[in-house]
């Protein structure tokens, strides 16, 4: 169970059938840094091109097609104190021909700080202002190669993961990806301070992360979709447009691996996720929207045989 | 402030522009039963046509076309211990083909105890199972007369409320509903001892209710959509289909309640609910989904000037 | 097989079940008029209110739930020179966000000359411009009442027909429409002289009419959305949005068409409609959307057993 | 102004950044031919892998990201006898929960014969039925390398073409794509002798091809979604889920064509489309569907200044 320090020097814009930067063992620990949606890392120097650079692949010794990799975010935490976003909720978010009544444009700054938990609006000339948030790092984008010899952007989300800008990805989860390249080639970037639902504004608020991470591996385990869990829910992710199609992606693998991997009978199964389940909006923004499916792991545990 | 006790003696299938049963000054409250999805009551005596039949109307002196009735959830209380659901999750929320193994036809019965405040699965031979869910009672289908003369069926909703299915409709909220018939016509059905997001089965746990509301008149306060808040939202909800115009209706006129009737300004609107907005699925079963967007109240009692 | 002319002296804004205007026999033929979708009729007076005022309902002895009522629109014509649209294209038909550069407010007028068989644009000044179209008048909206005694604006469609603003409902054409309430209660409206696709402009080429149809009945013929054919293809029609589930009802409509009613086995069906169908977006403007799915007559002919 | 015979000895599964097999002039015609959906050639051998492998890509020389390569579908021609189809229209394209009778799984044969120009289909014992139709080759999946280094499936379409499925891609029809990589790298194949709209069945008759095209570059012409043109309308394409953004996505482009690049003014553009244009299904199988928009070129004509 090695710990890694890396150092990335090169970033990717896709996810795709990329060469490693560095392979580890099951199980292994990494620990590295992530530039920002646009590129800039903690000092503010640009080290990449905008659009959700990545670092990694990082490579795990066995995997293979059919297998599972397994991310735990150990610890994800803000690199600097300056994020920004945008300052508008976007057009698709709003009711056809919807006029704002100014035109929001450019970027707004807030004030990250990481001991005291907090993310603070500044106003234009530099001062906080009342809008303040606590602190939730979550990783944007991050994945693994997808299947058959694709490069897919990071703007946008599929089976493998991808732009899936979901506040739940936050420190301490645990998520599943289906390997279809050899090594699985798991990245990331697009760290945000906070988001909320949706990122409606199209941006969480963004900045650079210092990040530690732990890459599993499950063999001969094939999922058809993110899947994650963490103290209190298990989750699956469907990447797709409209929100409908990501509810039928993730409640589909729920039902999965409910049935298959967790041994509930399936009237069971129907019956609990039709009075317990939950969904979140992950994003409504990119490509692909990402709706999370939830049922509660108190629940699912006194079901289990 | 008056205490009205009503005994209903006949229930609609519409919402529509019928005969109130009932007309109350505004500010009065109401305590009455409503029969459940399919029309038993708390006897299981069958009183009532199958599909959400309503209580009511209830006019409101003095409410007109342009101003906005407002129903406070007093309480909400299951009448009787057998609650009952659908046995599967919809096709429509699975993915197209998606094939069960078994019919899972027929509908399942589950034991509501009030006292205990719990919702238990009964197996089909009658014992309970380790399916418990906590009693959470909430309304599905309520709403005023809609626009234009119009009679629309209790399966769905639109501006003027109906069968939203939304479980954040419990005790304690008040909602907002925009007038369009003189008195407004409010009327209330389709109690669920408890149910997951989306009434992804078809139906919570139902069952009939005893319930107290209050009736309040907002005058010249037109809205667009059906606003709610509780001890911690601001809410607003959309109805349509697919979800993204849910959203779209949901997230416009909470931008238009934050700015026109709270006096946020525009920029710190759009900054404020990018970063903290957050949605629930109503449903994502009925004829129109209905999708809920909330703003934290704390926050946004922070920012009013 | 009576002829009767009728002159109309109230409309309806709803589809509903109204007191009928007129009780005729099935075979019967009726001639009348319809004002504009703003209620002016052929002299230009304000006969009606705005949104599709409907001449009716007529009544057809002997219908009842669970009967399919016909109707067959013998001649189609504008009874005024002036039409009007709408000067933009909608915004829900642009991609989010995109911005006009002029406002293009208020409306246009067409001079539609019934003998030449053409419609023509005026400019604002009043001159004829050079965009000129052919002639081609249908209906935009007419149904019959919905089921569950619902009374529904005709901005709108659904089972019962309504606003489907689709210009495959020119003369010669018979559509089949299921009756939920006793005699049907067909009645009709919002005649366009010529229309595009989608109505993407909110309008056709709005017109009052002289409209003659014929109302037949088929006893116990249950369809489950509206049917229609002419000398070239069986159409079925789908009301919904998105237009993905358009195409999901009416191509189920089709299917049952072919192999409940016209005897065509379930394989054949499957492999001739993947590779004969055609579907016409009706429109997607109003607060539902209309796909038309059509498979050619000579084909399903020459399969019939 | 040459013409290339070229034969293929390799095939991809992706559009994406790869080496290219031929490079042309602007203005060359290339002869070759395409394997069908599933890598078999003319003879019937297993000569790619299955998933509309592409033949090509051919680079045209100047061609830079800015630019647009036009390909105009000289000549297109079934090169066997024997097509094949799915047995049963997809899902997705019924009503969720719809149950077929039979399982209708499998592939049947269809008759191609390119001297009579029919399409007929055989019974699973071998003598053809009485389901014939006429031929209507077409191209199923072209298009040209995507934006950002991306290699995306030929499953699937976007900005950049490739599966669109529209049979109004057949001989005679001169599409124009964007220019992403150096040399625009245009690849084709997944033929079809016929297909309805939609391509429901999630095939068209498939079958190997013989090709002849031309490729043309238009420098500094920058276009955001593939457009075409034939002898009779003007065409664009929008490539996304559900169909409404399709028909954003299309319609948008149609209204940059005409202002833009044809010299349309705005107001005329608005009034001539709501009243002219037409929307074809290209496919809704596919992960992305296709739309397309089009304006008759005669009245395009009349109009341009």
């Amino acid at each position: 169970m090695a710990h890694h320090q890396f150092t990335p020097s090169s970033y990717h814009n896709t996810l795709g059938w990329h060469e490693p930067v560095l392979e580890v063992d099951p199980g292994d620990t990494i620990s590295t840094t992530t530039a920002d949606a646009r590129g800039r890392d903690a000092a503010g120097e640009q080290v990449a091109d905008r659009g959700n650079p990545q670092t990694g692949p990082f490579a795990v010794r066995g995997a293979e097609p059919g297998d599972c990799l397994a991310v735990t975010f150990d610890r994800l935490r803000p690199s600097r104190e300056l994020g920004w976003t945008s300052r508008r909720i976007a057009d698709n978010v709003l009711d056809p021909g919807y006029e704002r009544a100014a035109a929001l444009e450019g970027t707004a700054d807030w004030e990250v700080d990481a001991e005291a938990g907090t993310v603070r609006l500044r106003s234009p000339k530099g001062p906080l202002t009342a809008l303040e948030l606590p602190l939730d790092p979550m990783v944007g984008c991050f994945g693994v190669a997808p299947p058959g010899h694709q490069a897919i952007a990071t703007s946008t989300s599929s089976v493998h993961g991808g732009n899936m800008d979901y506040r739940g990805f936050r420190q301490g989860v645990k998520v599943y990806l289906p390997v279809s390249a050899p090594g699985g080639l798991f990245s990331l970037g697009d760290g945000h301070a906070v988001q909320g639902d949706g990122e409606i504004a199209g941006t969480g608020v963004e900045i650079s992360f210092e990040v530690t991470f732990t890459l599993d591996l499950i063999k001969d385990w094939a999922i058809g979709w993110p899947r994650a869990e963490d103290a209190n829910w298990f989750m699956t992710v469907g990447n797709a447009r409209p929100l409908d199609q990501c509810v039928q992606h993730a409640t589909t693998e729920m039902v999965a691996w409910l049935i298959d991997d967790m041994g509930l009978d399936e009237q069971t199964t129907h019956l609990m996720m039709g009075q317990c389940v939950e969904y979140d909006v992950g994003n409504i923004f990119d490509p692909a929207y990402t709706m999370v499916c939830k049922v509660p792991r108190a629940v699912v545990e006194a079901l289990r045989p």
